[in-house]
């Protein structure tokens, strides 16, 4: 599959890298078009990476990995433009964290509590499908979760249209997450909760000093 | 032991009755002194529970359990009187819960994000050795965590006084709590991440009309 990764962080990194080891062909999105980070991602991974504007990968992209910086994202899709996004599924991994008033981060208040990133994406582009997945554990987890646990703990997801959350689903399925351990929350308001697991999130890696953990919920 | 429970709802109700069956005294104070849910707990618990003012109660009690909600949780302290609350341990389980804009309800804004109930309540009472804890699970698995996974998962607590930690865990540990199963988060400025738990607790019950559940970290 063409698929669509927005930034250039660790994450964008870690996603990006692992879709092109299972077979696809990924195109790193950022501001300009020669991101030093991102022809690094393409000097790493070969033929099938590819780096250019927002709006080039959201082109390329069947389906657009959002991993920018929460803070940024609604501008980066912006950027990316209306056109290229137009009924598409966007995999939001991002969190509105808010480094302006000091460590650990806060979340930024107009996207959070009463509403949310996923939500404010959804609001702000209807014609996405927008899916909430992996924002709650460390990147290298999200693509490996066979690491801790035998792959036994919880990734939350949610949005408004089932069947893009099922072909969500497949993808991760294919990075080793079973069925089991997804946890539907219901429509991308959901996003409220699972972005709000990111405060006790930094208090238990900043006590453990391990960011290799993962949350299962036990019933 | 002599033990205050304020709060006169659910979570008061099965704390204070837990703490009776292990054989403390308990007061639970309210706003009134004839609180009718006050008398009940009362007269199912017998000679070991008595019930007053909120400042009856935490005359009364060695150590306090704050149960009320959130929202009025800083005017019960103060009509407990703080020479009442001096040098005292209080053992706060409540959550700044904000029902004001609709189901599920919200975080009070001035208690969350860069604030917190738990750190709001240390810096209005300094005297009090705050210890945050049990406030990410329905109550009914605080007194009893052995209903799932044989006790195994995660009780989060934090607070200024290590000493006073200690003495909580001890407590907890009678409720049947094992010390591997608490996570300390370090001071009670943590109490920002556990009590940011709530958004995604919320909506994982609503999700599986289940609240007998917990989080476990998985590491």
């Amino acid at each position: 599959m063409k698929i669509a990764v927005l930034g250039t962080g660790m994450v964008g990194d870690t996603i990006g890298s692992k879709l092109i080891e299972l077979g696809h062909e990924v195109r790193m999105g950022s501001r300009t078009a020669n991101n030093e980070k991102a022809q690094a991602f393409v000097s790493k991974n070969g033929d099938k990476a590819s780096a250019g504007t927002f709006a080039d990968a959201a082109a390329f992209g069947e389906i657009i990995f959002n991993c920018t910086a929460g803070g940024g994202s609604i501008e980066a899709l912006n950027m990316a433009g209306i056109e290229h996004l137009n009924g598409k599924i966007l995999i939001d991994i991002a969190n509105p964290l808010d480094f302006s008033k000091g460590a650990p981060p806060s979340l930024i208040p107009s996207l959070s509590n009463t509403n949310s990133l996923g939500e404010e994406i959804q609001k702000t582009f209807p014609s996405l499908k927008v899916v909430k997945t992996l924002n709650t554990m460390w990147c290298g987890l999200m693509v490996n979760p066979g690491m801790l646990n035998n792959g036994d703990h919880t990734n939350f997801i949610s949005g408004n249209d089932a069947e893009a959350k099922q072909k969500v689903k497949s993808i991760l399925n294919t990075f080793g997450w079973k069925n089991e351990n997804f946890l539907d929350l219901g429509d991308i308001s959901a996003a409220r909760g699972t972005e709000s697991v990111l405060p006790v999130w930094l208090r238990i890696w900043s006590a453990t000093q391990n960011g290799a953990f993962n949350f299962k919920v036990v019933s």
